[in-house]
């Protein structure tokens, strides 16, 4: 089959700055991927989130757009666009944004936004694609 | 503990872009970090890759930098920076790439880039972190 009559599947790729302006709600991680049991997801925050941990599973954090801020009990990192972070699984951290920042997340399937905590009103509802 | 108190990590975030300042072979992917079992890996690459498949896993992959194409039996798709595509597992596939194109890998750890053919020449080593 030569290329020109090969389809072109456009509407299988994403584009990850474009999906963001599909949503306004905050902290509200959306799916836009799965790579077996695993998704990654999409989420605007501002202002600061509660400390929570996930005792099973790793997080890792990847900045679109903004400045991102993650304490921890015992430091801190600020991460800005292009810039990634892995929580290890059972750390306790509280992201944060002065600004909106836009971020990509990559963590298994089934992953709670508060972690530990009781669901709260912070508490997402999983498994909404965008 | 108070911010200025604490210890910036600034060691641990990493900045993809300039990851890639740190190895020029094309088609050898370099891990940067790991999600539990999962790795995410950067490469390059230019001209073509050979036809194949990962019969028990999918692959994201997402470009940094430039333009991929990866072809399909029944189509093909092009990805610019910041797009991203998953292939389904045991679909046969065959990047390429006119220039060179930096591209993020996320999938299990081990992982052969060569997936289902025999081990050849274009065969990487995994685990090798940067």
């Amino acid at each position: 089959m030569n290329n020109r009559k090969k389809r072109v599947m456009k509407n299988k790729v994403l584009n990850i700055k474009k999906k963001f302006n599909l949503f306004n709600d905050r902290w509200s991680p959306k799916v836009i991927a799965e790579i077996n049991n695993y998704q990654v997801k999409l989420t605007k925050l501002k202002g600061d989130f509660p400390w929570h941990s996930h005792k099973d599973t790793d997080e890792a954090f990847i900045v679109v757009e903004g400045d991102l801020r993650i304490d921890f009990k015992d430091g801190f990192v600020s991460l800005s666009e292009g810039e990634m972070y892995v929580v290890p699984k059972g750390v306790e951290h509280k992201p944060s944004a002065v600004k909106e920042v836009k971020i990509m997340l990559i963590e298994p399937k089934g992953v709670v936004n508060t972690g530990d905590l009781e669901p709260n009103n912070l508490t997402a509802k999983n498994d909404i694609w965008i």
